[in-house]
């Protein structure tokens, strides 16, 4: 029987969806940055946000307003339990700039709370509990962000209804580059402008490079990573309210990036390299092509982390 | 230097193409049926076609109607050479069935004179000269029945131009049914029917299919295999033109089937199963539904081909 914890803080990673041509299919987990999120049992049934830190305190406490509220309410609810729990939400990253912030706040509050209560649900069940909050933070279940987040690595959602979603381990090593411009765009808006129709010869080509990038990371081929993170179906329609993408992408790109791409649904735009070096002297190009326009942004060089959230503490119950 | 050859024979493999949701992407090769090539050294310079057999003697002798022909021509201008060459082309599969008749005579003719001139071509300068012939066949230079015709195995084509065909090698025992209902489609009209625009919606769930599909080739997981074998964007229009396509498809799958779809633009319906017992099961009630309605077929069945094509005979210059 597994312990059970008065008190676990957990941490869950970032994440980088779509990665190119994998619009709603793929996803990856970063080292840094992530969410913190602490779990606490009380006296008092039920669930409560006692504290939201970080993002100038914009996030709501309300547990139906909060994507880790809904997500452990979600938990609560399969099991059936009334115990009391409090939730503390520490953002350590962005909202709203296209790097799973609302899923790793869902993914750290069902990993705590799972752990609290001596894991009686399984990972499959949590991740449709950390879904049930980008439901309320973006209006649909998705899995790209939050599947990543929880599992770790390189993901692919074969199908979201029944919830399918496979691991694709890369024998090689890929570091991730993340610049941050200081705009916000709303998801629901970056959904709003793609077509609903696409021609099947597009549709061909992005199919083409979907198997190819699956490939290219089960083989562990960078060559064909590179040649297959082309997206010509929903990167040449969202980019256009990415200031500067082309310039930053094509920055990328010469300097030793294997591809480049909108990180979700943006206005982050991630690169892919096959070393930490690499992956630093393509963030400083790509920061560059921002700080020639005047715009503020942040940077992030992370490896691929492939464990998923991790405990930073934990009180025996 | 390798030999050369006054004299010889090669089998082409048959192949299916699409895979259900591959299209234009992926296809497989069959250890038979197939083509057999002669090709011959004469005296006087160029290209003559001096038999075609099998099939009635419908096809043509012309090298410029041939699709064999064609692509020796495209092979034989590359190498900028005036040798000559007579071809023997035996069909020893239907036309218009959907096993990529086309394309096995195409690639043994192309196999067949790189040997006989010693091997001055690369595996993927032949697959550019088969796929000419594929051009005079269906107006279009696909690859998916030449690229597994002539590398063998499960192929994907993630761009046709540029060129990039890459190997699925599965680690598990994969076996193939095909029954061929004696009625005749064009591929022509197959790709007319097919809409010029599809449901964004539909193609993500066809791209999770497909990369699902390559992933458990590459992993060797047939359970997931056989849950990305669904096809929501071809099948539901070409299967139309298919008599009692749904009924063979069930039955096959109720008879043990990890999946089961239209061969490359049909009539013929293939199926894939984990062993050949199951195989040959399957085939028995894919044909019993024929029976049923009194429609004329054949039934293959076939380990997947990991060699592409045979040398079956030769004659050292």
């Amino acid at each position: 029987m597994p312990n059970q914890y008065q008190y676990v803080k957990v941490f869950a990673p970032a994440s980088v969806a779509n990665v190119s041509c994998g619009f709603d299919v793929m996803g990856l987990a970063l080292d840094h940055p992530g969410d913190e999120v602490v779990a606490r049992r009380t006296e008092e049934p039920g669930i409560q946000i006692t504290r939201v830190t970080g993002e100038n305190g914009v996030l709501p406490t309300s547990v139906s307003e909060n994507t880790a509220g809904v997500a452990v309410r979600a938990l609560l609810g399969h099991l059936g339990s009334d115990v009391g729990i409090e939730l503390e939400v520490h953002k350590k990253m962005p909202l709203g700039s296209g790097l799973g912030s609302s899923a790793a706040s869902s993914v750290g509050a069902v990993v705590a709370v799972n752990r609290l209560l001596g894991l009686p649900c399984t990972s499959d069940e949590l991740l449709t509990f950390a879904a049930e909050g980008e439901r309320v933070a973006c209006g649909t279940p998705h899995l790209d962000n939050v599947a990543p987040s929880l599992f770790g690595g390189f993901v692919f959602i074969r199908s979201r209804e029944p919830q399918d979603v496979i691991g694709l381990d890369c024998s090689k090593p890929l570091f991730a580059t993340v610049v941050h411009p200081q705009i916000e765009i709303r998801t629901e808006d970056t959904r709003k402008i793609l077509r609903r129709n696409i021609p099947l010869q597009k549709a061909v080509t992005q199919w083409g490079n979907i198997g190819g990038l699956v490939a290219g990371l089960l083989k562990g081929d960078y060559e064909l990573i590179s040649r297959s993170m082309q997206d010509v179906i929903i990167e040449p329609i969202r980019s256009v309210l990415i200031p500067s993408f082309a310039e930053v992408k094509e920055a990328a790109l010469d300097a030793g990036a294997l591809g480049s791409g909108i990180s979700g649904s943006g206005p982050s735009i991630f690169a892919l390299s096959r070393d930490n070096e690499t992956a630093t002297a393509v963030g400083k190009v790509m920061q560059h092509e921002y700080e020639e326009i005047g715009l503020d942004n942040e940077v992030y060089i992370s490896p691929i982390n492939k464990e998923g959230p991790r405990i930073l503490e934990e009180v025996q119950l």
